[in-house]
């Protein structure tokens, strides 16, 4: 099978400055000769169920028997992963003795491929010791990993270019996850083609997804107010604040969601808005991987560990699940309207990149203009009507806020300050959004 | 001395997506908390004889000369690099056994620290054994270089970010260079502070260098149409034609070269402007640092190395010298109307950047309405009226075309195909450009 790609571009790890490669790209072919480049002997392909079956995954599998190339397939990761499932996944990896990992899917599985490849290298840690703090011991990653090609197949989460993998933790209910520089896959291979066998709630979903990477890092904290400020560079944390460098890739991914991805989700076929889709995810990906997200990655966490009932329309999973998109999502409405007041320019250039009409606004409606915009967003986009439309009521409340407190890692990018009755306040203005 | 800096960025090699430092940095503390994180024990820094005298360097050997690093410097650099004085550099570094190179200047010294490194570790090797094909034998390095941190001092070359050495190769009066990314520099540190003191001519023509590396990036043919494609990723060369990814860099950078560029070259006070145009040469170095220049820059080659007696004004130097950016934007005219019929939509859109009236204009008018706003442009920033001025008559264009054929590494990323007669009547036209 050979893919003709549209826009297929490679992100290299020691050359980010985008390697774009040229004409027809056959992907079998591609990832075939990266391998060889690493020198691989014994590839572990990870994937989960639902796209072990697809196109994407054949295509590498029939190419890799065909070379004299040893892999194995792991395709047991779990939608939206767990630390059960990354446990599971990490017990994989370390009896393989894999020397190249090759990620096939959306977040879930690069993800879950970024974890076993850290703990298979560091086989006596302990699954808690790169964890962030405070959930974990957020402890720095001293070995080197093995190479990692992660190939997106959503327009999503931009994971190919971050150096992040979240799950989560079902003793606390929330998410969490481990952020390194260590993790971020070797090279990203991003080709649109694999996009187009996306269900449509899960080409809304990630790119919801996109669309609040691109609009938290574009109203983070910016750089030079975060503190404490680390005397040494070294010390930087991986999310540092807006800044005029991701600035330029969140504006711009805000852009291409704006233009294409109602397009996008509504028409599988057109290679054009799936194809900008795809590249959007990775600008937000940048974006954000430096910048850092806020409130609404902040309290999606709680929202999705604290699932009952809900069932994801287009997921192919058994459990409940408000897909990550979605739980982002939400409560954007609420989120900005509260943000806008201490960077109204931003707010309001977001607002009218995203279609809203700006005569005799002014800076003061910043934060009521952008939630009225992302609201008839979401509604055009058929999205559940708040957090009441994915099981939530009122008495939910304090579990999300107490889930949402120890996310304080992107929290702390918040352009504003809140204190935990401003969170229960955003949650209660999302049960219901339009 | 302490620099209070507006936006200090780091441009990490192995962590493309720059690094924001955070707050106030002070640079001396900066790099030597850099050098301590590489363990440098024995420094190379380098500079121009001019420099050597102003704050950048000053505030470097000041707090290095506080610690225990041993260090050296090398202040021979010559503005506009030749084989020559490239070869004396490399002498020096051979000798010094050197663990660090910290480079502190402009496109000269930065370009001369990458080749004094590269040499260095590798010293059995010829000089033209990595210089580009066909004047050099273009040989892939293999070997490790040394960590050599860049801390531009112009809003010019983009250097920094890229995996280029360019220098005079007299025996041809034609430059030439070295590419590859193993010569990019480890970090980059882009603090604008250090371009407060560029004369008012090195502040224009190291920005026209910024707007024609912005100008030819967005124009150079797609990367999907660039001959011959490579069977292996790894056999990409560094410059692959436009691609989406490098248009947002080229585009962002043109956008803030037409906010600032007057600004910053007129008030040298100017800290938002020549802060703007710093990080708009970093980005332009990004943009073309991947999809390449083509004409201006392939022409300006042998307009810079066929110089007779100009002297430029501003340059602390005794030999005569048509400045880079200067001997790249005074064809800038002629080649973008030449170019205009094979993508008028980017030049229309480049035009419209540059603040061109955009009321009426067709399709077929994109070539001479870019060149007619660049011609404003240059009126405006006081440019020397075409090759005329820089001593050049119709009598040298031979020898002009003769020093642009070799440059085929980036002439054959034009879009439009040419012959040498295309090539004679560029140079013709660009004589004089009011
Ligand atoms: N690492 C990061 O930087 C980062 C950022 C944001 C989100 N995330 C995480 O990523 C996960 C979400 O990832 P996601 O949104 O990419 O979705 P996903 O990986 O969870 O996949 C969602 C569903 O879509 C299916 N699917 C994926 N691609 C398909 C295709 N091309 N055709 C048909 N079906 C396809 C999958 O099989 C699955 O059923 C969450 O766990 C989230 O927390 C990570
Ligand atoms: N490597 C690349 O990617 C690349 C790209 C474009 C150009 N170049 C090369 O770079 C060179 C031109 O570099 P440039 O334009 O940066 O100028 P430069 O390094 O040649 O410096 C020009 C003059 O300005 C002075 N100067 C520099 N910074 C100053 C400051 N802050 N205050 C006062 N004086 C200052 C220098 O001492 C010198 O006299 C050329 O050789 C060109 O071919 C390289
Ligand atoms: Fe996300
Ligand atoms: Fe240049």
């Amino acid at each position: 099978m050979c893919f003709s790609a549209a826009a297929t571009c490679t992100v290299r790890k020691t050359d980010y400055a985008f390697e774009v490669t040229n004409q027809t790209v056959n992907i079998k072919f591609s990832v075939l000769q990266d391998l060889q480049n690493l020198g691989a002997q014994n590839v572990c392909l990870m994937t989960d169920k639902n796209l072990s079956r697809l196109a994407p995954v054949k295509a590498v599998l029939d190419s890799l028997s065909k070379t004299g190339v040893r892999y194995k397939v792991y395709d047991n990761v779990r939608v939206e992963p767990t630390d059960t499932s990354f446990k599971e996944a990490i017990l994989f990896a370390k009896n393989g003795s894999f020397d190249v990992f090759v990620a096939v899917g959306g977040g879930s599985v690069i993800d879950t491929c970024k974890a076993a490849n850290l703990y298979a290298s560091h086989p006596d840690a302990d699954f808690l010791d790169f964890v962030n703090a405070p959930i974990g011991k957020g402890k720095p990653i001293t070995r080197a990993l093995k190479p990692l090609i992660a190939v997106p197949t959503t327009a999503g989460t931009g994971s190919e270019t971050t150096g992040v993998a979240i799950f989560d933790f079902e003793p606390l209910k929330a998410k969490t996850g481990i952020a390194s520089r260590a993790i971020r896959p070797t090279l990203g291979i991003v080709d649109p083609v694999h996009t187009l066998s996306m269900p449509e709630r899960v080409a809304a979903n990630s790119g919801f997804d996109v669309l609040c990477h691109a609009l938290e890092s574009y109203t983070a904290l910016p750089y030079n107010q975060r503190t404490p400020c680390p005397h040494d560079p070294i010390a930087r944390p991986a999310y540092q604040g807006s800044n005029p460098i991701s600035d330029v890739w969140s504006r711009h991914a805000l852009h291409m969601v704006a233009k294409y991805m109602k397009r996008a989700v509504r028409d599988p076929e057109d290679l054009e808005a799936r194809s900008s889709m795809h590249l959007a995810s990775v600008f937000a990906g940048i974006g954000f991987g430096n910048a850092g997200v806020h409130l609404c990655h902040g309290m999606s966490y709680p929202i999705s560990g604290n699932v009952k009932t809900h069932s994801a329309k287009g997921y192919s999973v058994e459990h409940p699940l408000v897909p990550h998109g979605l739980s982002v999502v939400l409560t954007s409405p609420a989120v900005f309207s509260f943000t806008a007041p201490m960077c109204p320019e931003r707010h309001l250039e977001a607002a009218e990149i995203l279609g809203a009409d700006m005569r005799q606004v002014k800076r003061q409606d910043a934060g009521a203009v952008l939630a009225d915009t992302l609201r008839h967003f979401l509604f055009d986009l058929q999205v559940e009507d708040g957090l009441g439309a994915v099981g939530y009521s009122k008495d939910d409340i304090p579990a999300l806020v107490k889930g949402t407190i120890p996310q304080e890692r992107v929290t702390r990018l918040c352009p504003r300050e809140h204190t935990e009755d401003d969170l229960s306040q955003l949650f209660e203005a999302s049960m219901k959004i339009y």
